[in-house]
């Protein structure tokens, strides 16, 4: 047992019986001291950043891990801007809903509660720490935050400077506490953790997710990876098929919501393929190509300016997080469907088509988070779905689907009363 | 890797892409069948429970759980005339919610969905396998079955007519499929098929539900165990607190929701627990008492006649599971909160009051799958609730809380439509 770990669960635990009798109004006071003492402790924060890209500059740290952990001035306003629009949104505890009578004499209702404390553990963004704390504290969840060691110091900057906030609004510190200790055991203890916390959200890459997966005790909310497919059937309007297929590959092609994949029905091929491909490959994109799509690109005059060479297995079902698209002809939907059963994470696929029969077919048969019907992949996202704000895209099945957004951190409890009622029997 | 165990995943995978898009009548037309086929097969399954029950006996087996084993005409009729009530029900599966129109142009709605594979283990009741099956066919999910090795025989007899009754109606007979394998190790290679089953469901006590837990590499509906506990406040209606705490404790001792701690305010006790415990001891219930309720029983006039004992540290928060009761005087709703916040295992707690703020604090603040005021600790049932049927009571917080109908055998999946329309920025 970890003995500093099992009385920081204590504590979280004990916090979160605090938080879950609060009004909204305290919560949301304390939101604003946090966005107001991060901007306070903006150098000591600054400073304990540097220090941590430093350290992964000499260890030899590459540019896009680099600039995933720096905080700048700018950044740093933005998190706490993002920490006061959370203040902005509706609290979704104490939410009262399938209310009914019954004929044994109970009035019975769900009452929506706290889930009571979460952990997270995520790699190199600091800006996490905030984001997950802000909508921990306003669903009146504890958190217990674990970052990477490689931004341990800026996450622990970040938390001296919320916990500031918590007690200048008198809430307990340990609502919000972070894990220091540099050791890699302390995550296997922290998954282990169950007879205090209550879920666990890794944020971070596949690895890191099935780690939890193997490791932990506690339910956890997996997701992130995104093997993502469009499936353009023949009736598709394929000249506005053209700027959404570029959107959902190239808008930002390095989350798990942009296109891996795109299948296109035999017929709509000539005309769709070589427009399509024009924009992508303009834009950078590389292709792998099933032997028909190869054959037809090929045969194009442009031919040669576009990089392209024949898919290998893997190119199917790889989520590329870059700008690479594989490409596959199919005969119809059945094919599409069987192809998307074989390759997809289950995350977001969708079709394009002007035929509504086989739209419900691909909304019935397509088991994914998110399907969707002549809207770029991109959408699945819970600030495009309204959530306002975004806690993880879950690509599991249990208590949350697809984007999750403050409703989906909080738990309902059955609430029943009566008059003096016994059950017969 | 268990390869029987492999292909027996992967086919319930492929039987489950099968029963995701059948109708209601489909699903009923086989839940009727399988009622039939388990009457049709009646001489061979209770052949089979009677070669099990055999064993069991000659191995020393208990009295108690030769009866949980033991199958009978009467109890086979039961059963059949169970899963004929599921096809009665309500088919949650399809159904639509939280329909909303976004200023981005998507159409969005969230779709209730089948989960896909479940998996349940479960221990010496046969029925366990006929209950299971229907409410998962009932919500298109196919299942394996895993039932313990006293009971091996009785449940391959029994999901022979399933698979029978499957077939009879043109259904993948790998829908319904049970483990016989009579190696415990196949348990945990059950708890770690993530790659096809989307839920594990244990049935039975608390050690299995820990070896879940631990084992799992698969989302865990954990629940069952009951520490339960009802406080008297002093304004509570003490004349009908007496039947009320009677039936919480006595009506069926055996089982979850079963009274195991009563908690009264000091002014109360004076008048109401003299009255209770004389019920209650004529029952047959065995008292362990804190000192001040001791020695406020020991005073009575009938105390020679009453079973009591002082309470050890162990006697709260111990689900007794038969009729023994703990006894604590408390001096206010503080005292009791901070008690069952303690002891509380989360399953069910009620409060007696006439004074609606008690009652409400006491709703917000117990942290409990179900909160009764005014109600006995027995309602806390699939049944009472109006489920219509019970697939297990979760004390965890995710997914679901509290009793299991066939909603929470669902998830759902996010479907966007729109016209051709991209993400900006």
């Amino acid at each position: 047992m970890n003995t500093a770990l099992d009385h920081m669960g204590r504590q979280a635990k004990l916090a979160a019986r605090r938080l879950a009798g609060l009004e909204r109004a305290t919560k949301d006071q304390a939101l604003l001291a946090i966005a107001d003492a991060l901007l306070e402790q903006q150098a000591a924060i600054l400073a304990a950043n540097e220090a941590d890209v430093a350290t992964a500059r000499a260890n030899g740290t590459g540019a896009a891990l680099l600039d995933r952990m720096l905080l700048t001035p700018e950044r740093l306003a933005a998190i706490a801007a993002d920490t006061r629009s959370v203040a902005e949104l509706p609290d979704p505890v104490g939410e009262v809903f399938d209310q009914t009578s019954l004929p044994n004499g109970l009035r019975l209702h769900k009452r929506r509660t706290p889930l009571g404390v979460v952990g997270v553990i995520y790699e190199a963004r600091p800006n996490v720490t905030v984001d997950i704390a802000a909508l921990c504290l306003k669903t009146s969840n504890a958190v217990i935050l674990r970052g990477g060691s490689d931004i341990a110091q800026s996450v622990a900057a970040i938390t001296t400077a919320i916990q500031a906030a918590l007690q200048r609004v008198g809430l307990p510190t340990e609502a919000v506490q972070s894990i220091t200790d540099p050791d890699r055991a302390v995550v296997g203890a922290l998954l282990r953790l169950d007879q205090y916390v209550d879920m666990i959200i890794p944020r971070g890459g596949a690895g890191l997710h099935r780690f939890c997966i193997e490791q932990s005790t506690i339910p956890v909310i997996t997701g992130g990876l995104g093997v993502v497919h469009i499936y353009v059937d023949a009736t598709a309007d394929l000249e506005r098929a053209v700027p959404l297929i570029f959107n959902a590959k190239v808008q930002r092609p390095s989350v798990c919501n942009a296109l891996d994949t795109l299948l296109v029905q035999h017929e709509a091929a000539p005309r769709l393929l070589p427009a399509v491909v024009r924009e992508l490959c303009a834009a950078g994109v590389e292709l792998r190509c099933d032997p028909a799509s190869l054959a037809l690109l090929a045969d194009q005059p442009e031919a040669a300016a576009w990089t392209m060479r024949p898919a290998e297995p893997d190119d199917f079902g790889t989520e590329f997080l870059g700008l690479v698209l594989s490409l596959k002809l199919v005969a119809n939907l059945d094919e599409a469907l069987e192809h998307i059963a074989t390759y997809s994470t289950g995350h977001t696929d969708a079709i394009l088509t002007s035929d509504a029969a086989a739209a419900q077919r691909f909304i019935q048969a397509v088991d994914s988070g998110a399907v969707l019907v002549n809207a770029s992949t991109r959408f699945n996202d819970g600030g495009q779905f309204g959530l306002g704000a975004e806690v993880a895209i879950s690509t599991q099945k249990l208590h949350a689907r697809g984007p999750m957004g403050l409703r989906e951190l909080t738990t309902y409890k059955w609430v029943g009363e009566a008059d003096y009622v016994v059950r017969p029997g």
